[in-house]
């Protein structure tokens, strides 16, 4: 737990840097897993189960009577907390789909317009094992829905039966999945961007994963597939002021902590009160933690840095650029118009991360590593693109036609001029 | 010119295959070039100017008082089509701003909303050289402004005395210029992504390149620094009926041809007639082509489809996902509504390419190479991105807290849920 005080804003951008990893080695796995099923589709991909999963994977995809009766053994609970979190995931994505803008005439006679199409294959990664990401099949699986996404895969690895859990059936029935791939790592993330007997080729994957699954993400963009975003560890980052209450800031940074040695977890604070009472709670709530052990190892790389004032903690946070901020500070919403770097914002003292990683309703698959200075977190754009069309009347075209003329023979393009002056030809007056 | 006459759909993925180039050894130099900047900043920016621009780089960035006396420079019908192109570009970009949604509650006493942020520095790159693209500083940088990007540099090669044209000067004090980078290809590049003395560091980098431009962008992002799209030759797919007149099509299909050797140009038509007779127009529109032997190049790779009915040459053409599409076809509206993958499209007989290309305000800088599939052309979006915020009152927190409960259980995650908990410790009424 490194303590600084005041860091100067010229030491800010080397504290924000986080660890690198050398992936060098596991890109060369990844290559290696994607030749394999390029050339032998199914057959390579029941291989690479049977040695990275240690199953013998008798089916690739779950039939839908597995998945309807998975989902029946759910708990009343679960089904509640499923349907709960389903609702408000999808009121607050829906709500973020702006209608398409109207068109305009940029002359007379030269309409333009934009209208959003959605992608139309895409590939979910849910990460599992021994404990599935339930809240991703939803946090990934209803912006897809909402945007029309017309064949969605879903790849998951199972248990070591080959089964899913009830309440992980149930989120899957929710979202509506139909091609549900029982695999996970990079040869779930190579079959679904190749394409093979078994499970459809996508035009893009979204979803988190650990460094393989992210290592094979970056290698489906090499062969023309998209990705959601870059990955790294998740992050959260503190501000608190002295209205902050130390029991809750300790729990939101071990929330956070917990979920990986290579988590990041930054405090940003104005009151040598809170710092202090945090330090004792974090290590009190420890004890308890079934994860201390994971929890434990991520702080050691943690950060709390002591500013004099407020201002300089939120410009510090723009320069970190976090994945979560939480802004335990009075007039949390005036503070939260300064901020301009970071995925998702939790403003408040009862607003913690655990909220927006369920149940509030914003995505829980956000932009890390400083990429919330450039991305965006996943919404119902991700599955979608824009198309820009334009029609020209024959008046409208000779509006424009003088312009095109002196701009296409700056650049030394003849034929780009050619194309409008034959469109006038045979006409008495030429352009 | 090689000619298909309904070839099956199973064989439609095989045609839509642009030409893969190997760019290992590009890597190694890029690589090469990275690693020099990083460590000699100006210096070796210096030393690629003079190796690979060949001149003597006295000054890095342009100073104010050379933009604005070359800028005077220009004719008054250079600043007159400029300005033109100028205001279509920006009624164009501004009108496809959709308002910021209104925030809404999940439960009550849980807010959600997004709110639109600008990128804060950006890298432009506009290829020049002998014909400087005067137009690509309209579509990068309108954008950038209408976004409220803080900082832009926009860099572009200059000509061998080290000064820009005059209409090349207009057009960037026209979208306010104020960081000029004197230099082109991957050290361009490299400095903008690494940042040194002289050249800032930027987030982002937009904008067209050769294949050492490409290959520069590509490595910028495994620095953390995002490019707006990959890329690729440029390409056009004209989809011609009985309607389409043949002139119009070949001058189309060879504006599209000059730009490059590499360039893609394909001809889906439903009519043997217009087939054979775009045939014979190309060739005779050839001869007076400064650019011919280009062209010629570029047509050996074209390819030219015959389908019996309009509806295959549609799906035909979302299978080939072009950076441009032009319906030159009956009904086109109609038509239009059916394109899923295309990066802008033109419809009928007077929307030549070359509108797009400057002046019937959309943006040119488009998805190739099948990513108009995943990826929308650069738009305003391009220069912001979404932060997404909550904000829970107790009781909201509470109505939730069972919900987060369950799901934090699912996924081993306790203290996920000890975050939730620790908030209602001190009550009576506990969660």
């Amino acid at each position: 737990m490194k303590t600084i005080r005041n860091p100067r804003p010229s030491t800010w951008s080397a504290l924000s840097q986080r660890p690198v990893k050398d992936a060098t080695s596991l890109n060369e796995q990844v290559a290696g897993v994607y030749s394999a099923i390029a050339s032998d589709g199914d057959d390579a991909l029941r291989r690479f189960i049977a040695s990275f999963e240690g199953r013998l994977a008798d089916r690739l995809l779950l039939p839908k009577k597995a998945l309807d009766s998975g989902a029946v053994n759910a708990t009343a609970k679960e089904k509640a907390a499923v349907d709960m979190a389903y609702e408000a995931i999808y009121a607050a994505q829906v709500s973020q789909v702006l209608p398409e803008p109207a068109s305009v005439f940029t002359q007379p006679g030269v309409e333009v317009w934009a209208e959003r199409r959605p992608i139309e294959k895409v590939g979910l990664y849910i990460p599992g094992g021994t404990a599935p990401l339930v809240s991703t099949v939803l946090m990934l699986g209803i912006p897809a829905r909402i945007a029309g996404v017309r064949q969605v895969i879903i790849a998951t690895p199972p248990l070591s039966d080959g089964t899913l859990s009830p309440i992980l059936c149930y989120a899957l029935q929710k979202v509506g999945a139909e091609t549900v791939l029982l695999a996970g790592g990079m040869q779930a993330i190579a079959a679904m961007a190749i394409g093979t007997t078994s499970v459809p080729k996508v035009d893009k994957i979204c979803g988190p994963g650990n460094q393989y699954v992210v290592a094979a993400k970056q290698y489906a963009q090499t062969i023309g597939v998209a990705i959601d975003m870059p990955a790294g560890p998740s992050e959260v980052m503190v501000i608190a002021d002295e209205t902050a209450e130390p029991s809750f800031v300790a729990a939101d940074l071990l929330s956070q902590a917990e979920h990986g040695t290579d988590s990041q977890v930054v405090l940003a604070t104005t009151s040598v009160d809170i710092l202090r009472r945090t330090k004792q709670e974090i290590v009190r709530q420890l004890k308890v933690l079934p994860r201390a052990d994971v929890a434990n190892q991520a702080l050691k790389n943690s950060l709390f840095v002591l500013f004099d004032d407020i201002d300089p903690a939120i410009e510090f946070a723009n320069e970190y650029a976090p994945e979560h901020l939480i802004l335990s500070v009075k007039q949390a919403r005036d503070v939260s118009r300064r901020v301009v770097n970071a995925g998702s914002v939790f403003l408040g003292n009862y607003s913690p991360e655990s909220a927006g990683d369920y149940a509030s309703g914003t995505n829980h698959t956000l932009p890390t590593n400083g990429w919330s200075r450039t991305y965006s977190g996943l919404s119902v754009d991700s599955f979608s693109k824009w198309v820009y069309f334009q029609e020209l009347s024959k008046d409208g075209l000779r509006s424009i036609s003088g312009t095109i003329d002196v701009l296409a023979t700056s650049e030394g393009l003849e034929a780009h001029n050619q194309a409008v002056k034959v469109r006038f030809a045979g006409d008495k007056r030429n352009v």
